[in-house]
């Protein structure tokens, strides 16, 4: 379905899509990613009940928020990263400017996708949708945690410092995601907090294993260069704290993410498994 | 609104806004123009009866689109431009990466204006919105229209591809503008179709003014570099036609959505106004 959305097929009120800005943006959400954000968004709206087209829709629109963050990233004033996933980043495979309006154009893509009526026939749900979305994505959380961790380069970050910055560039998205199944499944109040801070557990699970990750593994496995973050004396927990105590805090938000679950039982099978997978990963 | 829009404030679901990533945006918004998008919206709501706040909040959101593609295309990889409204572009005032960050952001920033239920107390309107908005950024409208116009550099366009490039990169903000009145003031469906080929042929008129001052105006009047697009051997319907026949079409457009707003009267007024404007503006 991501590539039916993301495809040159015109929809009303378009007048034209360009094929060269398509095949950028196709180049940058069509890469055999691990499909984390979407995975987590299906299984928690299965969860309360819902499945089909809607979560779907929705897990499409976080992914192309997700892609244009690593798009936009990975430019040379950014991260200038030649390398995403084992492939050419958009601007090397393309250009700069196009990489820009590739990710630009991907961004605007995913709340064309959300407020159609495709994705849930109440429009206060999608409404919803694009609203945690956006507070997900913008300046108060993902575009604003790039600003701190790029403002944060060669000085030396305290941990309050670099776990608001973490949970602003990483976590914000993987709690959206919960979030959003929570809101597809007609969860109530309570379970859709409990439902974010699993995501929230998620989130800051992940990135001390990316950090692991950086410090750890080789690019082969990982398919872009490693060792940057040190290199650039970029502040992470790793760094903080050491690989030890940096693990032993993964297990323990492994452990609090889930006992949230605990309640649902069998149910919540696959998002445990996610939980597991986050924490183990060696890629 | 839109500095209030813009600020430090924290909404729920966000965990810190950068000062500096607010300085950006404010930068880029907070500078000036002409807000004739805004106007556009606010007034055509006004004709069928909105007013208040949504019709504000949705001019703010549009502006904020307006604005992030504006610091995106002043970008060093696309116009490479120093100058706008007589002040330094944001790459200039920040850097590369708070400028790519402060468009997103912006981006970003206006689905979430449009979601708020302070928008529109109806749900079935704020995704109608988001929608529009959506469609008429997104690649097949204005990201869309500039990946066409930055491949389009260097080689001599046709008048149909021309056209094509300018109801994308120019024309469907313009269109969105009037037609998200529209639908703010509970126009019926023949109405709302009537302003947006207002909005349509306001924005083919905006365009042939815009590039009759690229060769016409001095850098001081316009606060930006002039003859740039003839420098760079970019293909306008002015340099294809001459300015005699341009200023034609221009007044013949003008025409057109005159005679679209006749039915109003008096009402109509202040579109009537700016489209005037639009036609003759020497800035």
């Amino acid at each position: 379905m991501l590539e039916r959305l993301v495809s040159g097929q015109l929809q009303a009120g378009e007048t034209a899509r360009p094929p060269r800005l398509v095949a950028a943006m196709r180049h940058g959400v069509l890469n055999g990613g691990k499909r984390l954000r979407p995975f987590l968004l299906i299984e928690t709206a299965a969860l309360f009940g819902a499945d089909g087209e809607g979560p779907m829709r929705a897990a499409c629109a976080l992914e192309c928020v997700h892609c244009y963050s690593l798009i936009h990233d990975d430019l040379p004033a950014m991260d200038d990263d030649d390398l995403r996933r084992g492939q050419p980043t958009v601007h090397r495979a393309f250009d700069e400017a196009t990489a820009i309006l590739a990710g630009d154009a991907l961004l605007t893509l995913a709340f064309d996708i959300l407020a159609d009526a495709a994705t849930d026939r109440d429009p206060a749900v999608r409404c919803e949708l694009v609203l945690s979305l956006a507070r997900a994505a913008g300046l108060g959380g993902m575009a604003g945690g790039q600003m701190l961790d790029l403002a944060a380069e060669g000085r030396r970050m305290d941990e309050a410092e670099i776990v608001t910055m973490q949970a602003m560039k990483t976590g914000a998205l993987l709690r959206h995601a919960c979030e959003a199944g929570a809101v597809l499944g007609g969860a109530d109040a309570g379970e859709r907090a409990a439902f974010a801070r699993f995501g929230v557990a998620i989130g800051r699970a992940f990135q001390l294993a990316d950090d692991i990750l950086d410090v750890t593994a080789t690019p082969t496995a990982l398919g872009k260069r490693t060792a940057k973050d040190r290199d650039r004396g970029k502040a992470t927990l790793v760094a903080l704290h050491g690989l030890d105590r940096s693990r032993r805090i993964a297990r323990d938000l492994l452990a609090e993410a889930l006992a949230i679950l605990e309640p649902f039982g069998e149910r919540a099978f696959w998002l445990g498994e996610a939980a597991r997978f986050v924490v183990g990963r060696d890629h």
